[in-house]
């Protein structure tokens, strides 16, 4: 039987390295014996591309200083770049450019898309970017579920974190809205957001609560994130979504408490019940929150998208000071903003803060480097989150 | 207030056309205006590529009979290929290879991965292919659970398919095990498989029972799929595993059952049990339904890996005659064959089935076009399903 397993295994691994031709018969597989990215002991990396018939390789990397650098070719046509520098823990994303061409790493198969781009990812571990890793920790279920919004028109999916243990507990929960930015998805804060990997992780540490994490699809005119819906895989990701920032989201958003209380066991109250969100996230949060005072206890802001305009259009934006005076009258356990010094939405957060200081109520400010960018939405998930619900 | 949403826009896409130096501050975004892969009203399709500097551009993909086709450059630098003849209503993979490097299309961010291999994939509807899609139609709940394996040591995910209206419905149902190949993972039948649209589209057509689909990793010294364990990133995927093909998966699975039973309102019964399998899940069904030969009524065996060796290592192995006596004397309600006409396991599966003809054992065979490939993996998945449960 040995034997014979061996020769299984032989005549896969024969098929695999199978000409082109032939694979489009058998399967589409292939491999290389390149590593790349190489993450070193000292954490300096390493990138690699065979392409010998290339005339310029660069890597393009959220890790560089100048956003780009060149990789150098040797004997064999592998294209190779070290960083001079140990890379600091984080996430990291990065594409290669060919001849000006964008490709990603044909060695490194761990890739997460953000709207309408596909970057290669790797994590350099310690710190904080421990959170972001699968550890051997218990690990929490996430879902894809899909429910019926009759204000929408349409059924729509969710992303839904259930903390380990939540299936056999018998428990009820507290419930976590975590809400993506333009352009984003239901699929959005569980992939380059690393939800249920920093939720795990936190829980396990005794820093979080066990908490259930809805991830909505805030773009009310579709039904899922781009290739998961009846529109299918035609359409391409887009930032010009119809129907975004208009009032639908934000005013058909008790359908979805809804529908969670119904269908997981939830600590149904308002002191139970949290919401937060990145940049268009962030908008959607403090509108939700204020038109419906009593729904949430915990409120986060990401690098919100706060456009203190008055000329609204949907009945959600009407009367933002009197809708604040009525919210922040009822103590919200925690009011938290988060951006970054240059993010370019500072000013528009700056002001708000003002707004908010003139009247006297209280939250809580967070403050760092960097702009606009995943990074800085891990951290203030994993900030935001020993908060809840204590 | 929509003057502010329209500038805040026009802000994301500034940053969205930004040079990459300052995107790698902000953020990975990227597009183009190309269209690829077009695919025109009579299911001809158009591939495209923006590289000025190749001086070859070809498609690879499994809809071509030479396995590639030449692509040919316009005076923009656009390099086109269109396919001569309409597709056949089917899901097609395909990659580019730019003066011999492997690439995927950067216009098309719809990708998934089979073992160490990512390719685009587009869907031509119609016909069987439709049952690929996600229509609209009622969906089920896709989850990654996780479950504790005493007899592996470890923490292992499974990817769990329960029908649409399972949440709140109070109902038991029956539950279908459906296993993945070599190098495959609890993914791989979500994935490629198209697992959980063929579950939707005919449950809704009435063709299938309501069920509840268990998607194991056959991986006995595994955690979860490639880059979903505590291993992280750091590791390729690949055919050649550790505890593959030796027992300990199939020794294992009644822990398997049980967590499912435990944590899922299931008809806990024989004959509310299937399982099925491609290549060395085929072979894994067939070993696990006859070694446990009161746990299923529904065995299918998908260009199954049989090797009707008796040098066997794990008690599992042993005395294959005498445990399809026991398992066929106790008559299934259904033992399902398929396999195409130029796989390369085609003749094992011809002498098994001798086998089993010599000693007047019923079974279903079905044979079709093609190899070893998700193609046919895909319309045995489709077949069989209907045969359930009834």
């Amino acid at each position: 039987m040995k034997k014979l397993i061996k020769s299984f295994v032989a005549i896969c691994l024969m098929a695999w390295l199978m000409p082109a031709s032939i694979l489009a018969q058998q399967a589409l597989w292939g491999s290389s014996k390149i590593v790349s990215p190489e993450i070193h002991e000292d954490n300096t990396v390493t990138f690699r591309l065979h392409a010998p018939k290339a005339v310029k390789v660069q890597v393009s990397g959220d890790f560089l200083a100048k956003g780009t650098a060149d990789l150098v070719e040797n004997k064999e046509g592998v294209w190779e770049y070290k960083t001079p520098e140990p890379l600091a823990p984080e996430l990291y994303s990065y594409t290669f450019l060919v001849d000006g061409l964008k490709i990603n790493d044909p060695n490194n198969v761990y890739m997460i898309r953000d709207v309408a781009s596909v970057t290669n990812v790797f994590i350099i571990g310690g710190d904080r970017a421990d959170l972001y890793k699968v550890n051997q920790v218990p690990h929490g279920t996430v879902s894809k579920i899909w429910y019926d919004s009759p204000s929408l028109g349409i059924n729509r999916r969710l992303t839904v974190y259930t903390p380990a243990g939540y299936e056999t507990s018998g428990k009820r929960y507290p419930v976590f809205y975590l809400l993506h930015g333009m352009g984003g998805d239901e699929n959005a804060w569980s992939e380059l957001g690393r939800a249920s990997q920093i939720l795990d992780n936190l829980i396990a540490q005794g820093k979080a609560e066990p908490m259930i994490v809805v991830m909505t699809n805030g773009n009310a005119a579709l039904e899922a994130a781009p290739g998961e819906s009846s529109l299918g895989w035609n359409v391409q990701p887009t930032f010009q979504l119809p129907k975004t920032m208009e009032g639908s989201f934000e005013t058909h958003f008790p359908e979805v408490v809804k529908f969670i209380e119904k269908h997981y066991r939830t600590k149904a109250n308002k002191k139970n019940r949290a919401i937060a969100g990145l940049s268009m996230g962030g908008f959607h949060s403090m509108h939700i929150s204020k038109h419906y005072p009593d729904m949430f206890d915990y409120v986060g802001l990401f690098s919100a998208a706060i456009l203190p305009g008055q000329n609204v259009t949907s009945p959600i934006y009407e009367n933002l000071e009197g809708k604040l005076a009525v919210q922040f009258g009822k103590r919200p356990a925690l009011y938290w903003i988060g951006i970054g010094k240059t993010d370019f939405l500072y000013k528009s957060n700056e002001e708000y803060r003002k707004l908010l200081d003139s009247k006297g109520y209280p939250y809580e400010y967070y403050e760092n480097e960097d702009g606009h960018i995943w990074r800085n939405w891990r951290i203030y998930l994993s900030e935001f989150v020993p908060k809840l619900f204590k």
